[in-house]
């Protein structure tokens, strides 16, 4: 069975984003006003083969914990749809 | 009323991820395998105020065109949500 997993790795709440505060300030000046916060993380999807969904599940959650997300500073979340 | 906007910004179908190969690449080593392709873009999150869904939706298409999203090699969608 084939599965895409959409997965995102956000920067952990308690802790400082520059890269969205940046965004903040600067939205007013391209003349977009009443944001006010940013966060920006990234949005990976996995196109992956498995036996079972528990199994593709299994698969991602490693692939968050030991690639994609460093677990001290981001979160990550994801959601799996079976494409085939 | 306030609003939280889930937005994706992912490299466009047809242009290579060098980000996203080398994970696939990568992944059997760490053990996970099965997987065919990845690609690896940005999720970010704004919270804004608006008088309706409507402006709401207008100012963050706008953000997403001028600042966030490179649209000549990158997509973007989002979803808006109400949060007061």
């Amino acid at each position: 069975m084939k599965f895409l997993a959409h997965i995102n790795v956000m920067p952990k709440a308690e802790l400082l984003d520059p890269q969205g505060k940046v965004v903040v300030k600067n939205l007013p000046n391209i003349g977009i006003d009443g944001v006010d916060d940013v966060r920006i993380g990234k949005h990976v999807t996995i196109s992956l083969f498995a036996k079972n969904p528990k199994e593709a599940n299994k698969k991602v959650e490693a692939a968050c914990k030991k690639l994609l997300a460093n677990v001290i500073m981001e979160s990550y979340d994801f959601v799996i749809e079976e494409v085939e």
